[in-house]
């Protein structure tokens, strides 16, 4: 009978994380940096959108990115092309990122220097769930590849979502994806989250994502202390 | 410091499931059933992969199937469609299944009745690898869909993987996916392990590997008790 006692200590682990999170978002807010935490399952096209998203948002603004993988630093390495200043988290063999792994992988950023710090969880639609990292947006991923059902299979990180993408709009026909039943499967689990249909890799769909981050953005500088 | 407690408590889980998993092993060897776990993310094709799996494996065995999800039973209705018994766990949060799911889900069924058993695991290329259960063979599934990269970022689950599926061969020039990339970089993390290049919607690719699992069950039943 060991359930209490693994109850009490997961519970021990998320409040010291919670901690961790709310100091992680007061720095942010004190220096009014939008913080994003983009969750999806593996393959879903993160790296990509946040490549894409680095580039166009870091014409007028400063971006940067953490994130993060079981192994390999290929994905720093790609959004780092973007110019934009990227470091690689390696979790080894933990399933999500925890905010004390951001919090040390940003330890020497000046974030009085930033806009926008974007962050890659690991590929996994249950665990980073659980897990906050002090972010003011989590956006969720599905790409249109996956299959239309995975919302109501994995109700409970989408939950957590404030907003949701669907990637790979470009292969929609190929894959033969009914875009119009999957949203209204999101909309089923998580009800007036904005929804963006969008192809990370070809650019379509792309503006009023952008817009919606810099006007979540800019609502957040006029209420940072100058 | 509660580190040395946590992995403590993860330990006892950890046993637990594997004295669980033990006695599972033991039930499939006296009657000659083979277990397969399939593990792979979400959206790579697990449920079709046995839906086509339990039709063409019926027409001469016994055959049946458990399906985990966090939520909806939509996969064991699918996977019923073949006539195969199919049931479904539901796990709620939990991001894996454990032997004691499987114990209860299969608890009223007749194993000598059985030359197959097919599990389901959850969407999670992470988690599910710390799990036995009880399974002959633990077989991983990648899709074209998801990109090359996966098995070098994804190394922990596929280590513990007994053969690998390529999905979705049929979508693999429409998302311009590199098929010998992608078998040479699991070849890479799991050297020595069968992988199969198939698509479990058309069925192309599927002798092989239906080839493969009938031998592997007329092993098992050679050295089974009569």
């Amino acid at each position: 009978m060991a359930q209490p006692r693994i109850l009490e200590v997961r519970k021990n682990i998320l409040e010291k994380n919670d901690r961790l999170a709310h100091d992680l978002r007061q720095a942010f807010a004190h220096h009014g940096v939008l913080a994003v935490n983009f969750v999806s399952g593996p393959g879903s096209g993160k790296t990509e959108l946040l490549r894409r998203t680095l580039i166009e948002l870091g014409r007028s603004q400063r971006c940067a990115a953490v994130t993060g993988d079981l192994a390999t630093a290929n994905d720093a390495a790609r959004l780092a092309q973007s110019g934009a200043p990227a470091r690689q988290i390696l979790t080894g063999t933990m399933c999500h990122l925890e905010a004390a792994m951001v919090a040390a992988a940003i330890a020497d950023w000046d974030l009085a220097g930033l806009d926008y710090l974007l962050i890659e969880n690991v590929g996994n639609l249950v665990c980073p769930g659980d897990f906050d990292l002090g972010e003011d947006l989590r956006v969720l991923l599905l790409s249109t590849t996956e299959g239309e059902d995975k919302p109501l299979k994995y109700p409970t990180l989408i939950n957590t979502a404030d907003a949701v993408i669907i990637n790979k709009l470009d292969l929609a026909a190929a894959v033969k994806c009914d875009v119009d039943l999957l949203e209204a499967n999101i909309r089923q689990v998580r009800p007036g989250a904005p929804i963006f249909r969008l192809s990370a890799k070809t650019g379509a769909g792309f503006a009023p994502w952008l817009d919606y981050l810099r006007q979540v953005s800019q609502r957040k500088q006029a209420g940072a202390p100058a």
